[in-house]
């Protein structure tokens, strides 16, 4: 990334860990504190805030002020930590480690772990809907496109689908796509055209951001895949290798490395030739490379 | 219940079964469905659709329709529901039946519980804000409403106390009222204001349905604590003395059973005595009394 862009990146990750901050609701529980503490050991637990600057990012290049959807940004950054909690407990993933962390439930406990991914999985509708610098009207459709890409049609549908693919040796190309598409890519969509609704984007920049969203959200898992197999696990911040021992078909199986490899990149490609056509995409175009040529 | 209210009361329930059925989401699910049909299994278990209810008779009284707020309705008994199938997990309170049949995790397994869960947490946002009989205006602050009784603040809350109450045996009168407010009594009070908000109701209409909403919700769980020692466990669809079993502080440990019934009695006769000063606040009262003299 240049150094305008690491700046422009910086700017939107520090605007939206702020605003987390912002709305942390542990100094306002009394009895109940654990859970709001276990909220933000997760929230501050880091990670690369991808959601939340494709929010930024597409508000700002569709006309609008990145500042003004900052909300939203905090919000899908919220579902996005809920999904974590919740994937990493024991009767799901069972993952010890989270971003090179104990995972939530290692450090909290199950039960306050499960309550945790719950609140972060409802707050987001409060902290949009009570957002009184955007209009009614888009702040409805900032929670509907938000609830529906999580839901059993989205993100949460995407779970339960590699849950039970975890038992299967037959998984297909097409198959794994759906299932990617749902867990990881309806977020991701999500994060682009939340900008777009923000900014008041036209149907056009609204379709384009979606076919952006895509590219780079399947070209994104796969790397993930590819990492999963490749990676240094202190870089990575969790074990690698936790596919292959949880019999998970992944895209290196079904393509091998360098097939994988070569279909990321093309991808990658689909989607800078996706950003040609905005005006003043430099910082997007910047942060797709960096996305998918990462090694952690 | 005299027949009228009866009749009422079943015009209610209807409404909200059907639209719930309405709003299934397993006809759209593709590879996901199983998450559908847990999600189904739980909100088709049945109960008796209080919070839905309470919903629905308050838009009335206050003077608006009960049709136009259906989606709220079914709204609030998918969190209800969502709370239910999370409080019976394993983490949780452990609990194999629930209303005479297998709890979520015992018929579908542990993780697809979770996921339908957490699709039920979210999903109420998606119906409300995708309800355009509302104006935007409406929704967003039924959306508010809602997701803050719900979070860490609300029922969430509460639920985390309750879990961390069961290694104390030293909780207070008011400790535990705190929590009661919170884990039961969030979601009936957000009920009885989101029908209020539905119906356009005055500040006054709203202050007087907060008041009465505490009441009951209070009266409620007292009745709930003393059916766990009391009930019959076919009729109550659960096992019976599980509070004292899991070493729950309850009502009746801290007033005894006498004093218990006496302060549910008159936590009842203080709502009626709100009710009254409700036009056509029949319905209302003989619910009130129907819950509150229930033996399951």
């Amino acid at each position: 990334m240049n150094e305008t862009s690491k700046e422009i990146m910086s700017g939107y990750v520090s605007a939206v860990e702020q605003t987390l901050k912002k709305y942390s609701l542990t100094p306002r529980l009394i009895q109940q504190a654990s859970v709001g503490k276990a909220m933000d050991y997760s929230l501050e637990a880091g990670g690369k805030r991808i959601r939340p600057v494709l929010v930024q990012a597409f508000c700002d290049l569709c006309g609008g002020n990145a500042k003004n959807v900052l909300s939203a940004a905090a919000a899908i950054e919220m579902i996005h930590t809920f999904s974590l909690i919740h994937d990493d407990l024991p009767c799901m993933d069972d993952d010890d480690l989270r971003r090179g962390k104990p995972s939530c439930h290692k450090k909290f406990g199950e039960a306050c772990a499960v309550l945790a991914g719950d609140a972060l999985a409802v707050y987001p509708f409060e902290v949009i809907s009570s957002d009184e610098s955007l209009a009614p009207e888009i702040r409805v459709k900032l929670i509907n496109e938000l609830a529906s890409s999580t839901g059993a049609e989205g993100m949460i549908g995407g779970q339960i689908i590699d849950m039970e693919n975890e038992e299967r040796d037959d998984i297909s190309e097409q198959e794994l796509i759906f299932m990617y598409s749902l867990k990881t890519g309806k977020l991701i969509k999500t994060a682009c055209v939340m900008g777009c609704i923000a900014a008041g984007a036209s149907d056009e920049q609204v379709k384009l951001a979606k076919e952006y969203a895509e590219c780079l959200g399947l070209a994104f898992q796969i790397v993930d895949d590819i990492l999963d197999v490749t990676a240094d696990e202190k870089k990575l911040g969790k074990p690698t290798g936790s596919d292959s021992e949880e019999n998970k078909t992944t895209f290196v199986d079904l393509l091998g490395l360098d097939g994988a490899k070569k279909k990321a990149a093309e991808l990658t490609e689909k989607s800078l030739e996706i950003l040609d056509r905005f005006e003043n995409s430099g910082f997007l175009k910047e942060l797709t490379e960096y996305l998918l040529v990462r090694d952690h």
